[in-house]
């Protein structure tokens, strides 16, 4: 698709009023193109006044101005993302991928109320975003067009670099704080940032490259140990350091406590994108990584070993239904319908020490599902466990395992 | 089973030489039972001089004392759980589960040159470890015969708690160590310490209520950032910081350079035990955790997305294998198959910053089977990827997501 | 446990009439324990009149009988076991695992009802029955206690056969119909027919020694080819031929159906039994088999790859989890919450034509969740698919495809 | 990319000699492009004479004829499959998707002894085998050019369908048997056909609407119950009916037998296409499902439960990867590494028989590594499992079940 086959229509552009934002809107207003521009209030930590933004791009040309008011939305999946430990390939959060189903989402309901039906981004054609862009808009709003100026010729033609994206602003009088030399680029919302591209790329640069933005690293937080504790019911946090919390307060103080004490800053992943290719990211995900943790030493007490087993699978599946933008189908809702299960389980206090990006385990109290025991845990001959009954399962299990050896089964 | 079962008969008894050991071997002599203990040298960092072990289990009535040398076994296998990243629910490396199978197979084989064929073992009737010396001699040996004290229902009635241990150990003037007051058990080996029980069991203890044995808790830790530089070829540590090691000269080592800065010393776990029952460990592993978390990125670099979902599967296969006791049975076999398949494609050289428990990645380098590309990963306009021919792999993805659309199975 | 553990007091006892209830049933009375016997009607199609079973069992010295009316309620589960696809290692329906799960269930109702703690059954020590009766009973009455004869090792002594128990009828003036001469035995449910032991333990003996009891074998099928529709809506079948049915009725029909024409008769499978060892079954469950089948060919047009991916994990699982007792576990809620997304997706008729044992496809119509378009799927120009979208598809995984060859990680 | 691209150059082609192949070659050499046409014998059942198709291409403008023979090839990796029981979305034994990866690498092997780079096919932009054609060749040749000409715009413009073909052919003089009005189009190779398209996209045409050719109906077949007997060594089909047998005899033999009886012919499936929609096929595989039944027999009693729960998701695994056309990758070679290990033990002598396309279990013998015994298996008091033993297991289990119930867990 081309700018040129919209002309004199009008489109619904995803925008954060960076460089791509401004051009964009500015290119596309001079195709003749009618552009209004759509940008989520994420609860991004780097971000400025979002006024600014609404100054910046209807002075690049856009018509319109709407704001998403999303901080819940992306908080409450935040939750859900910690009730399913879904980390994919075990170190990243997925925050951006979570951002693009809140927005997505968001912004299509808003073209819906205003009869826009050609939703436009400035995502890459390498990146995760344009996927999870497509496929959500697919999803949610079949008949919709979309427009990705990164995957249209003639815009590719005019700016094959960032540097001709500067000059194009510059000469339209549009400020921008991009500079041509920008070390790598930062995606950010309320559950964490993510870092790419530019030196990133080089596996020689180190992860502690990347100027946090969420907190510090270990070495520059504080030299004490304070406890954190949350309380979680029904698998919401419900209360923090003994305050009572909704979801979006009990990540935005998770990440300013964590990203205090270096917790979930600058951890380094070489990932498979959507399209196959590996890149490279660093993030930042300290209440993420703080509450999710928590959670963790939670389940620990009332996930039996077959749920965990399943369990440990939906981890897997769910961080990777999102990392590819297949969040609202049908595979993630029988996913999420059997992660519900354990969520209704995990209610219980747990209480953490913080000190310099490490977490350690204090205490877990009122845990009402806990199957744990202390008496059937123990070696001593307490509780409802005799240790003789060992003897007939060790009997009844050895017959299979020497059934394993005499059939020849066993290799050394 | 009953001692009196065995009397006038030589039965080999796995022993360390501690509390258990001592009265076991001497009340077994009593029972008219001759007793020729195993200890295997598993590079037990707590161990003292196994000299020391040898007397006091003589002393303890032993008729015979056989020191098995096992250190490069345990590191073999160290080195093959590292490849697979097979961590029992998500935090225990399985260092004892490891050692019961380095053990139990030295023992047997040590056993059937000297024609003995009765196993015996002081492990407890509610862990693990009786598990594992069952299923695995039963694998190896499945005509030996097991003999568990603490199944024996006149031992116990004998010995119903620690401090009739230590009366007994007295009256017949053995010298153990132990107390009646002791805070909790310790099992050691080279790839790292399992502490439980006593006050452990409550979930008010805090992880750190453990003093650490291979190194320090991060807050203990100097102040310091040194780079720590592992060489893998074909899945096998051969050089730390430029020197050549093997397998177990690399754990050593990992296990001095990471225990002094904090890495894998403390990790709480409540985990789901073979019998089903829930127990607490606080676990130390600084060399496997250091050299797996080295091996993690390298992996990063080599698997494609369908190798890396696979091979997700596969540890958590394989950490359920060792922890249950089925090392040597046919799953483990087919898993094993797999992960070879992984480890001959790791190759590289891995630098990462220590500090204080924190590892930080500072640089790949020489990783020949890397699928990772600097110039593909770039969302500028370089390398074989032409950004427009994600617009039909998104048309033709974007067929079946508006179908899931159209035809009502997307909820909100 | 032995029987004079429970001298005076009341037990419930699982009977069903048979050899095996009376024996235990008049053995215990003779020891002074109060028998209240229990037996579901589960729409055995082999079953004699409840009448005389009742007869039966008080002659035997029941002091009670308490019939217990389940059919609806297996009918319910074999419904939701079609919508798992649950077949266990591939080939049984789990017909005996489901009913143990609605007896045990409705007889701890019922036994609450009465103030009764003690169940007791006749499931032998080597089975599955015996796991899921026990299994079942803990989880839905923890405080409940389980008496089993045949690991009283006191009723052992006394039957260590079974000329013993026929023997012992005899004396006792009991009618049984058992012969000493029993080819093998059988447990029978609505959902199916489950022989085993006897001369099926032989692996010469082949799987049609076995004579039919809900239908005939293929070669005795007629030689015609009827045609079978059945109307699912949100999973259920809800319309046979055009009649309405509800699950008790879809079953019934079903199976005489399938049955007449050799539908789902003598399955063999050498079985995995939850303690471990191997076991011989044959099968018949026409009804389940031919419904299940019908169900399969409506999830083709309705679960896309992610979703069928994902389902397939759980029809093993749910499969496992019934077989080993498992089925009121979180494990199990948490794949049926699963499940259940999709049945909410299986609306539609389809049409098969039976012959001679087998089902073969005819049409699918009125499927408003088919994701199938016949455009979609023509490889001629219609549609909403261009060819040449599938070059930048194809462009796109090219690039990880030559990235694997490029870094040496294809092997031949 | 367009057929004026490689004006000069020359191209090799993977040709059948059907109604695609002449226009595609004649049309190509209107163009000035040198073709070569590559036909692999896969031991096609419904193949005229190959010198007839060397006429016919090299009639239609082909500068040369190279015919593959890959019999053996492809017999070699059926029994893999066999082995692997790698049967997509549980019903279709990927007949095509093997054929492919032979067929591919053959032509690779021999293109690379000619010095050709560019390899074309006259797969449509909408299937499966396109994808295949170009992973395969970008896995083993990432240098290697493809030119698909349904995905050449120029192509696609010239030929809009089928009649188009048809009418450029006649005024070539080309002989071809294709009618305007086909039914339904085929794939044939030894180990099976796959028919789909034109009248089969109807989901009201029945499956039995296809004429089959490797056998017939079982309303056709003879009413006879004939035994077959396969002797299995390693994974390998070594005898049948008691005479040796290679790979390919065996796939053959069975073919003959399999398909005089009615056995899979006429399989439905709706699957899920790598680009992800709906597709209809029906299929005939004879051979492979017969060989593949008797193994599963086999299997049965080698396979204890930790393997055999592994094995299930091997099977969906490998499936998977040979229909994406991903078997010679990382994630294939993993899991052939595992199945490998349980090929190993498939050493048996299973026999059946056949009735009408039924395959009915009658023995298996001399399976050295069977795990199954009938003392063990029998509820009799033999072999060397106690009864009582139970008590013990059901004790330990009954701890955690428990738990479960008094944690408020269940939930019914």
């Amino acid at each position: 698709m081309k700018a040129q086959d919209f002309k004199g229509q009008t489109i619904a552009f995803a925008g954060s009023g960076g460089l791509d934002s401004c051009t964009i809107t500015r290119w596309l207003a001079d195709q003749g193109v009618n552009v209004v521009c759509f940008t989520a209030d994420l609860g991004q930590p780097d971000e400025e006044d979002v006024s600014a933004i609404r100054d910046r791009m209807l002075q690049a040309g856009a018509k319109d101005f709407v704001l998403l008011p999303t901080r819940e939305a992306i908080a409450d999946i935040g939750v859900q993302i910690i009730q399913a430990q879904a980390c994919y390939e075990g170190r990243y959060w997925n925050t951006t991928g979570i951002a693009r189903c809140v927005l997505t989402k968001a912004m299509i309901e808003a073209m819906q109320e205003r009869g826009l039906t050609i939703l436009s981004h400035g995502a890459t054609g390498r990146g995760n975003d344009q996927v999870r862009f497509q496929l959500i808009t697919n999803m949610l709003a079949p008949e919709f067009q979309i427009y990705a100026p990164w995957r249209d010729e003639t815009f590719l033609a005019r700016f094959p670099g960032r540097s001709e994206m500067i000059d194009f602003c510059q000469e339209h009088g549009l400020t921008v704080s991009a500079t041509k030399e920008k070390p790598y680029s930062t995606d950010a919302n309320l559950l964490g940032l993510t870092h790419e591209s530019g030196m990133l790329e080089a596996l020689t640069t180190p992860a502690h490259f990347v100027k946090p933005i969420m907190g510090c690293y270990p070495s520059e937080a504080p030299d004490e140990t304070p406890k954190f504790t949350v309380r979680f019911e029904q698998g919401r946090p419900i209360a923090i350091n003994g305050q009572s919390v909704d979801n979006l307060a009990a990540l935005t103080q998770a990440n300013a406590i964590g990203g205090q004490y270096g917790i979930g800053i600058g951890t380094h992943l070489v990932e498979n994108r959507f399209v196959g290719i590996k890149s490279r990211g660093v993030y930042e995900s300290p209440g993420v990584e703080l509450l999710g943790t928590c959670y963790a030493f939670l389940l620990q007490l009332v996930l039996d070993r077959r749920a965990r087993e399943f369990y440990d699978q939906l981890s897997l599946l769910i961080a990777k239904q999102i990392y590819q933008g297949y969040w609202f189908d049908v595979a993630s809702q029988m996913a999420l319908g059997a992660i519900h299960q354990t969520a209704e389980l995990a209610t219980g206090t747990i209480t953490v020490a913080l000190y310099k990006g490490n977490i350690s385990f204090v205490s877990a109290e009122d845990v009402p599902h806990s199957i744990y025991s202390e008496e059937n845990a123990s070696m001593e001959g307490v509780g409802e466990y005799n240790h003789s009954d060992s003897e007939g399962l060790l009997r009844v299990y050895g017959v299979s395992a020497r059934a394993l050896a005499t059939s020849g089964q066993i290799k050394l």
